[in-house]
């Protein structure tokens, strides 16, 4: 149905984007990236749920009040201007106004993002320079600078694009993110941005984008944990010249799909760079009463330090798997539960299985497991992704900012 | 008020108790404890919200439902006895029986409690000589090697006892604790078992048992977090011989805060044996709408890996702080919040406080650091008790079991 081809977000028509180093960050790394679309793009965005929100997303959540469509995004990296108050919010202000300037558009229809850390105030001197080098740096090439741009903790860019037809005609999505140092719990800040040449209705985009980043980003954060900053956008400039992909068309199936191959493969990539992560783990969780069940349930175990150090130590301590189960607020039966990893039972209606332990020690060993949990409630059920709790972790975690 | 005195649940008139080792720790410590009171005592328990049980919390509850009052507790470590099944049910039973009849009893008032991995089928033989041996050592002396029978990872044993006069008669409570492994969230086995010789209302008994626990046991474990196991119990012999303490008597409040104190105490130590602790964190939540809602707040900052990582860095990163308060799941406004640690002010209105970075730095490199967060919501507050995230904390974890 679709193809992975190179490159990132300015893989589809109409997009260019650069990435540069400004000196925000100590290193000398690359921390100011630009994504700019030629045409106004009609947009979809989602924004951290955190009381405590970063100035960048106040800001760029009153531009999307104000225009219907988007020329452009910044990001900076290396800083999350956060708890910054006035100066902060007049400096993510000025980023837009610069960028807007600079690239001589009608209207600041710009948006702005931030990740870093919080809490100190943001160098706008080596803002103004980078943001100067980045739109001279503008180019169909730029996707992978930009990717490396928005990098934290990350160890290696993350972008995808992907190539399908609607209506005969070849489209484009492209994406790129920055990585949630931790996963799954408090505080990862995760960015992540995409482009299409699809021509789309505004209403069918947002649907579908909400859906799609459901079912990734937000199958790897919990809801109402977001960090300070956290920020997901869609520009869609309809260059490809397909007809208009609307809810109820034909296409409309082909795009959801395409979509949500783009965004769920971006948060893979973020688990699989998880702080200190040595295991990918994938929870299924079955037959619970609602999807809202199932999430209680999979991130209680996803979260809990105790199953996650288990994983790191590669040893198959389902009890702290059920303790987890148990205490995840949802009113299941403990003599319903099965347990199993990769296809073999551990638990079986709430008691241990008879498996070989053996057997279970060589799957706790392998890189991937997956984790499936049947709750025989319902019909509902959810993917969650995470990852083990190990020595690096705590080591990049107390290391951050000192 | 009250004075500390030596010794812990065998302080108080009328209780014997002693621990010995039977086998089910491979490392051949002690693993079964036993208390004894002469008379049948009052109880007020309080039990695991886990919707995982383990047998010995199904089987006490049981016996609970049909007698006013204990003579015995029997407690085992080293063996969770949960997700164990029926044959777990009957092994508890067993306890439960062999207990009363080794001490001659007429009814089988005996409650039980067990502590250790989960999922592994109790060793009965073991523990049933074990049985034996500790109603033989049953002693006056017998406290401290109760403590010691009911340790897992602690690293060292927990009790205290406590005088104060009522009505002019001199009263004890004594007490002993298991360590929760891991402090604040999940899965941390707490037991906790009081006696005293007061002569004491049970209607009263249960209500101040049930705040006492409130704010100490309850307040380093989020609630609806609790592990498969844990219990806390008090037995009341009436053998001190004073008037009987009611919820209006004269001596009510004396009580009231003669338990709370124990009870902290014995939480406090918990808390500075937290496995891989390096820090004592207690987070002082202020003017908040209510308790729950200082609770929530104070968790979530407790509970959040990056804030605990911080401390272990002795990082001043109060960025992370901001973070866990706004994704608390309360209504705070980000600019009216101020932080302290110690009387050091890091964040004023939610921005960063014109504070000295090496004065910020001394106090985070203390063993025991005091955290104040101010809401400027309502008029309730609250304290919680915590503890650093460290290496060593996942090194105990991922290598508990194998």
């Amino acid at each position: 149905m679709f193809k992975v081809v190179k490159g990132g977000i300015t893989a589809p028509k109409g997009y260019k984007a650069s990435g540069i180093a400004c000196g925000v960050k100590k290193s000398g790394k690359k921390d100011l990236a630009l994504i700019f679309s030629e045409e106004p793009a009609k947009v979809a965005s989602l924004f951290s749920t955190n009381r405590v929100k970063a100035a960048p997303i106040l800001v760029s959540q009153e531009i999307l009040k104000k225009y219907q469509t988007i020329r452009a995004v910044v990001v900076n990296s290396g800083n999350a201007n956060a708890c910054t108050g006035k100066d902060g919010l007049s400096k993510a202000k000025e980023m837009v106004n610069l960028v807007s300037n600079l690239l001589k558009l009608p209207y600041p229809n710009v948006l702005v993002a931030s990740t870093g850390i919080i809490g100190e105030p943001l160098p706008i001197d080596k803002i103004r320079r980078g943001i100067k080098k980045a739109v001279k740096n503008l180019s169909k090439e730029g996707s992978s600078d930009a990717a490396k741009a928005i990098m934290t903790t990350d160890t290696f860019p993350k972008e995808i694009a992907i190539e399908f037809k609607i209506d005969n005609q070849k489209v484009r999505i492209g994406g790129m993110a920055k990585g949630a140092g931790m996963i799954a719990p408090y505080m990862a800040t995760t960015l992540s941005f995409f482009t299409t040449d699809a021509l789309i209705e505004t209403s069918f985009l947002r649907q579908t984008f909400q859906t799609a980043i459901d079912k990734s980003f937000n199958s790897i954060t919990v809801d109402g944990d977001m960090s300070t900053n956290d920020m997901s956008v869609i520009l869609a400039n309809g260059k490809a010249g397909n007809q208009e992909i609307k809810s109820n068309s034909l296409w409309a199936k082909v795009f959801k799909e395409a979509l949500e191959f783009t965004t769920s493969e971006l948060a893979k990539m973020i688990i699989q760079d998880g702080e200190g992560a040595t295991k990918f783990i994938q929870i299924e969780v079955r037959r619970a009463n609602s999807i809202k069940e199932a999430r209680k349930v999979g991130f209680k175990i996803a979260n809990s330090p105790l199953v996650k150090t288990a994983f790191f130590g590669e040893d198959p301590n389902w009890g702290r798997i059920m303790g987890a189960i148990g205490s995840a607020g949802v009113p299941i039966n403990p003599e319903k539960i099965d347990i199993l990893i990769d296809t073999l039972l551990l638990v079986k209606n709430g008691v241990k299985a008879n498996f070989n332990q053996k057997e279970a020690k060589k799957i706790f060993k392998k890189k991937r497991i997956n984790l499936i949990i049947d709750l025989k409630r319902g019909k509902e059920g959810t993917v969650i992704y995470t990852t083990d709790l190990s020595y690096e972790y705590v080591k990049i975690n107390s290391a951050y900012r000192t």
